[in-house]
């Protein structure tokens, strides 16, 4: 299960850049206004048209929540994964319907579930802004001011394109700095549920065989997207192939990649090794054993956490392989050979031997980065982040729209609305859960006699803390939460929620915290924009940008591998899925639904499931709808084998691989398990 | 499940002393040679006399793995809980008969089963040793001196009192320096296994019952002691009482209480909030979901890991509860207001003021003892472990046995070759599994570029090297062992054993750090003996001295308590575990097993399973008899209550409660479910 690793702010979110000379056959997640036409035209004798390109990029479907999806219908049907939807079908769900575990199909339109706050976006168009960002920020500024001038800059191209066009508009932060690029989104928020199948279907196997192959999984999921109470009228879209692709065929990945790091310099990378990715794994850790905790209470406390708890494993196993990876003595060795080897270049030309100071200043950085990682006031737990927009935005809408903290600008507030007034129900059980074990890792890491621990506390322990915070706010009533936003300052001053006044009494830390890590931020991007510059001198092209979950175009082929001595083919069929549950004697996580096992007979057990390609994706490409040279749907990415988990830092196509559910598969199940003939008569038309 | 909590190197194992005035009325955890005959007179009207303390004391056995049992007939059964009896329940056991999950019961004395490395411990004397123990230590000395000398002395008395009596001598650290007494044990290690019930009926409610209460666990398990191949005559065992003890009648716990640290200043109780238990808990967290990760992979798995698993989330539940009770900002206030009224009276008295300078010097070696938390070599892996103890012991033997580190000394020679030479299957893929997290964990706390990680991953990732290490190493064969034990330095020197290499390339690391470390509780052992002295001085008594894995009594009485407003009765009854089978289901870990739900009909349903007391008890009173005034079995501990955990550093009557299983509800089980008759009768006879 590839989720997007959006909002880890435990890890280093700069984007950043790729040397080009070294990428491998199936490397690359490309631009799609810069697509890699050489490369393409000599691996694969394929030279994409534009209107090739233009048609997947209109098809392609970016989930706000984080995932890929894509048109397959001209009605406005969206295919995503299973567990890209998990969190819209939990919260469609209640004690009774649990549409997340025993699966949905809506006999017809009018049957069709609104999502309450999901958010899709298609990309309509970009354009390359860097000049009028760059020119924004004069020379003798320092790094917060320079920061500062480059966000109003970015704020006022976004809110002059909104104007104009009615759009998203949001500018991007390419090859760490180097590049900005305007992406104008259409938005569609009237989002229904279509189908659904069981989560053992989608999760067969569950956290065990999560980024292993073979795998058996129908990780899919179907919305509708609506206009005007309407189903949307689409015109690009993917059609269906007929039977999928062929072994060592050529396929293309469209999604959105969420973050790799290919381009920070190794005194950035060890950072990560040694600081923030074993801080993140800790943190981790102890959510899981929490919320498991939690989960095991009863079979309501299951439902409740089990998308929490999925979350958190998913990215405790990435994270484990990440860090592996990265401790690897061989790995960093390479990269410092690497970077060597273009310092020394540098170093040896006069015109470029200044550029050699942005990696030093790079490493001046890590030390001031590493005391960030601790202590934050960051707490993920939804009371507590109601509480925080609230407040910050109150403060913020004071101040003109290009100055306010980046996600108070007037351009992305309809979106904000969005999510800040979702009528999804909180469940306050689990939300004390996870709030007093993030309170309980502050005070552990700031320790408990700091003045803003003692604060924090109010003379409680964590537990009891979390407890009386969240059972004695209103903030899970919408309509108390429009209230504040609408009455401003004066609103959240007079506010006697005990979440409100608990983010108040940690709002000068939150934004003393933030200006820092973004002050860094800057000097970062600028040292890393010169690297790019340097790198480009010497090497002559400029490759793809570090992901940034915006569009990409990736590719690859469709190929097995070796793994401990033995073949992997490189695909596996309905069979396959009923052996391995007999296997392991057909018990949790690997059991198959009521549903298969009855349908057994019926099903074209030949029918390819899953398989792997060596297209370079990474978290946030779940979902992606994996095409042919014809343009046609033929899979769609939920996964990575666990050697694909350092492609963040390295794309390795040996081993590495991306794993996807077959097109015929999917139709072979709606139509032979789901009773779903017309909703597969439907994908392609 | 109150597992001991020996071993745990990540947290201060100091010995501590406790302030007497505030004790209460079931608190203290007394030295059998100092019984608090005031306080019993006074509160419960009973004085015991020497006849009695001496055969509770000789009642009373040890288990060297770590928990507290009893003699319970005249033929040599010893009881204790399922869950300190697991550790060789799993060596027993096989894929095709797993004793720790089915149970086993001997059908005769002939199938009685021997354990393959169990130590018992009965405890014939104690002898003040104090004087002979400081006079070894000159004025003039600095700590590293100090401790050598008094190590020396310890040793020597040991040897001579070895050669005197040739039982087991350990002079034991008292008040945290104050005092130190002789104990001396008779050693039993032909122990046999007589019944245990399954893990089912001993672990019902599993991780999340644990420390709860109300209970319906069955954690017993009974052994016989051999002597010269036939069952061992003992003269001093305890009668088995008719019909358990009433509600509010005075109890009395004969167990080994590991560790409390209730004498310790504010200053060190800071760097165990803030430092060694939040690393501890770190530790655990990660530990156990890579142990579940291994035991998710099949029954085989699970069989070989669950013991593992178990005792990890034991001290993780543990160490949650203690870190939650020390992060409530009111218990180091109220440790703060007592230190300061004791100071401000030492410092009043001119005769006592220079005792002040000790809290200081505790204070002053806090930085240093946190520095040593993180990033060293103690990793607790078999391999390692069997490794280590071969390249230590051959360079110590070099050395005058009083010289040698406290463990290699020859009087303590037999206990260690017991153990080293164990023959119990070790399983290589269960001990790569702990290695390489624990490598990796090693890495990220001293950094990837480190010359000693470098050294240790030898160009390999954490699993990689774990893999190699165990796979290639041959100490799981007991011979070769053997044979380097024998060889001495030389064996060692030459030995191409991947694993003793490693542990070499080590120990000069474990040698310094294992150095530094004793020398800073040499510091805090003299300074709080100081402490113990001015706090006679002010209070005029000593009390109990903190907890040292070693026979200690303790009292309370039968008694429920309030938790959320509701009534806890005292007791539970075989209905109540039906009926809580019941209201979970019989999902796991809530079923019984099927010998309990077949057996129903038979069982007088309203006998008594478990109850609760106000006997001061924590890790390592595991299988601790209770008894009454008439010295007669009455149950038998098993945990503490989640309100407990908190006594490893302040005692509280009001919640805080001692869980045992009742002597009436073995007798049942054993005649109404397990049809064991035969042994129901040889009890207390």
């Amino acid at each position: 299960m590839t989720r997007s690793f959006l909002n880890l702010s435990y890890v280093s979110v700069l984007a950043c850049l790729h040397s080009a000379p070294h990428v491998q056959a199936g490397e690359g997640m490309w631009l799609f206004n810069d697509l890699p036409h050489e490369i393409l035209k000599q691996e694969y004798d394929f030279d994409p048209t534009q209107e090739w390109a233009d048609h997947i990029m209109l098809s392609s479907v970016r989930f706000s929540s984080g995932g890929s999806a894509s048109f397959v219908s001209s009605n406005g049907l969206v295919i995503t994964n299973h567990h890209v939807a998990a969190d819209t079908l939990h919260k469609l769900s209640t004690p009774e319907s649990n549409y997340y575990e025993n699966g949905f199909l809506a006999a017809g339109p009018e049957n069709e579930l609104k999502a309450p706050d999901l958010e899709l976006n298609q990309l309509v168009s970009i354009q390359d802004v860097t000049d009028r960002v760059n020119d924004a920020v004069a020379d003798d500024l320092d790094a917060e001011e320079s920061h500062k001038a480059r966000r109003a800059a970015m704020s006022v191209i976004e809110q002059e394109s909104l104007d104009e066009t009615g759009l998203r508009s949001d500018v991007i932060t390419l090859f760490g700095g180097a590049k900005y690029h305007l992406y104008r989104y259409k938005k569609y928020t009237d989002v229904r549920l279509v189908w659904a199948p069981e989560s053992s279907a989608a999760f067969f196997g569950g956290d065990m065989d999560n980024f292993e192959f073979p795998r058996y999984n129908m990780d899919v999921t179907m919305f509708r997207v609506y206009e005007d109470g309407k189903p949307a009228k689409i015109d690009h879209y993917l059609k269906w192939s007929e039977h999928g692709a062929g072994d060592g065929e050529v396929v293309f990945v469209s999604g959105n990649p969420a973050r790799t790091d290919r381009g920070l310099t190794t005194a950035a990378l060890k950072t990560l090794r040694d600081n923030s990715l074993p801080s993140y794994l800790d943190y981790l850790c102890r959510m899981e054993v929490a919320i498991q905790q939690f989960c095991y209470q009863s079979p309501e406390h299951q439902r409740r956490g089990q998308d929490e708890l999925f979350g958190i494993q998913n990215s405790r196993k990435a994270i484990t392989g990440m860090l592996v990876g990265l401790q690897n003595p061989k790995f960093l060795a390479e990269k410092t050979t690497r970077e060597e080897e273009l310092l020394a270049k540098v170093r040896a030309n006069p015109e470029l031997e200044h550029y050699a100071e942005a990696w030093q200043e790079v490493a001046d950085v890590q030390p001031e980065k590493r005391a960030l990682l601790n202590g934050g006031v960051d707490f993920r737990e939804r009371y507590y982040e109601i509480a925080k927009e609230l407040v910050l935005m109150a403060q913020e809408d004071q101040k003109p729209s290009e100055d306010r903290l980046r996600e108070f600008s007037d351009s992305g507030r309809e979106s904000l609305e969005h999510e800040l007034f979702s009528p999804a129900t909180i469940y306050d059980d689990l939300e004390v859960a996870k709030l007093s074990s993030q309170l309980s890792m502050f005070v552990e890491q700031r320790g408990g006699d700091d003045p803003l621990v003692v604060t924090a506390l109010d003379g409680k322990n964590p537990f009891e803390r979390a407890a009386q915070l969240i059972g004695e706010s209103q903030l899970n009533r919408v309509e108390y939460r429009r209230e504040l936003a609408e009455g401003g300052v004066e609103a959240i001053k007079s506010s006697q929620d005990p979440m409100i006044q608990f983010f108040r009494s940690l709002e000068k830390e939150y934004r003393a915290r933030r200006k820092k890590k973004e002050s860094l931020e800057e000097i970062e991007r600028q040292a890393y924009s010169q690297i790019e510059e340097a790198r480009v001198a010497v090497e002559g092209t400029s490759g793809y940008p570090d992901a940034t979950f915006t569009l990409r175009l990736s590719f690859g082929v469709v190929k097995g591998y070796e793994e401990d001595g033995r073949d992997v083919p490189p695909w596996t069929t309905f069979a396959g899925a009923f052996a391995h549950q007999a296997a392991h004697e057909a018990k949790k996580p690997w059991i198959l639904p009521p549903s298969w096992n009855e349908a057994k007979s019926r099903i074209d057990l030949k029918t390819p499931l899953n398989f792997v390609s060596t297209a370079d994706i990474i978290g946030g490409n779940s979902g992606s709808p994996v095409v042919n040279r014809a343009g046609e749907f033929v899979g769609i990415i939920f996964d990575g084998n666990i050697q694909s988990l350092t492609a963040d830092y390295m794309y390795d196509d040996a081993v590495s691989r991306a794993v996807s559910v077959h097109s015929s598969g999917i139709r072979e199940a709606l139509r032979s398990i789901y009773n779903a003939e017309e909703l597969a008569d439907q994908l392609g038309k």
